[in-house]
């Protein structure tokens, strides 16, 4: 399979997710095995009115799918989860976070990806990686 | 700790969260160790317009929330989450959801839990586990 | 595909491991989707002389090799593991121990399933699931 | 807590435990932050006595291990595993293995760390990570 790596081209299809346009997902750069995503915060990813971090499933979620389109090179599009594990490892204040993902292995069947996600002054707020589904295509 | 399990009262605290309104939560039943509550479906949870399916996200954070509530019979409060495992069984169509969490074990500073979501027809979507930092409180 | 439930059998089948006859298992009962298995302490599994509690990689072993036995029923065999979670409850001490394990999802292509260790006092020492790959056979 | 980092210090350290000595584990290097350990091959690794393929245990207890070590320069020791997930790559036929870990974020309590399992080619075998219980000592 040919794979035109741009970072308008996974923009555009990752954009055709309504929950991707509503996280405010924005593509900085495609690479070989590589990702980087920016998202958008916003009021409605607060967890907590008091300490006004973010749900834990607003970066479960940035965690899935940056490992995912990090598989973009070898799949050339978003391909379904199999299973995902998030670790955190501090609280997510309101801002804008960068995600980065790579690749761990691609393989016949099932690929495995990670990601990291990092606030505007670069702390790390969590991690995590998944299996997914990466079944050759018919061509 | 001596906590009044009531529906009411962990729906009020539940719903301080505005991803948690955003997520349509309605709280069914609360047991010792155990929770059941119900996610509104929206729009803007589909990852794909063209499949329709709900973003596994969304069932991450319903697997994590579910999970952490489940414990609130001992913990009488949402609590951080430090790690987390999500299995997807099958897409998630269009459709409320209902969540149904139960603690694998409460210990005296991290307690396992674990959620399971399913669809209006009984169909297991996805059901995973977290590891949540529950550390005694001083009184 | 037909498959005869019975203990023999399996132990059988599980006990051409090496790994597994290390690990002293002897199969103790195998239903649809479920098993037990008991695990024969040995002084090779301590990870720490002055403490004596046995090595998390035993008790991941063992809750692996359940897990993936549990599916037996539709499987007929062991399955390779695609990736696996377990989470520590508690120190496990010298002794003998028994291992449950449950499917959570018998699927086309991967299944779920999880597994439970206890001591001889009943004390609930590891727990975890994994993701097994479970393709159609062709007869 | 200063720790003189060293290989021969590890090497003592993890060699008092009798599963390290029965998976024949010898310290390469130790860095901040970072450990390569080898593991030597035996033949009751074995899973399955056609394929001669190791047991997923033993991988897993491998990146249990070495994530936990690659912690040594914050600890001093080994610590309690809280959780941990290992992704299976491709089957590890017989031959030593190397394990390289590196810490994710070490904190105040927990800690993440994570390893990657080679054979004696360079091929991945098994990634994964854990959760360790790492509070502050007092001195």
């Amino acid at each position: 399979m040919e794979t035109e790596l741009n970072v308008e081209k996974v923009q555009a299809l990752l954009l055709r997710g309504p929950y991707h346009q509503w996280l405010g997902l924005q593509v900085l750069s495609v690479g070989k095995g590589t990702i980087e995503i920016k998202a958008k915060w916003r009021e409605e990813w607060i967890v907590n009115p008091d300490g006004r971090y973010t749900h834990g499933g607003i970066l479960a979620a940035l965690v899935d799918l940056t490992a995912d389109w990090a598989l973009f090179s070898s799949t050339g599009r978003g391909v379904p989860t199999i299973d995902m594990r998030v670790d955190y490892h501090r609280a997510a204040m309101p801002g804008d976070l960068t995600c980065r993902g790579s690749v761990v292995r691609a393989g016949k069947q099932f690929s495995v990806s990670e990601a990291r996600i990092f606030d505007a002054e670069g702390n790390l707020l969590a991690s995590g990686r998944g299996v997914y589904s990466t079944p050759a295509q018919k061509s």
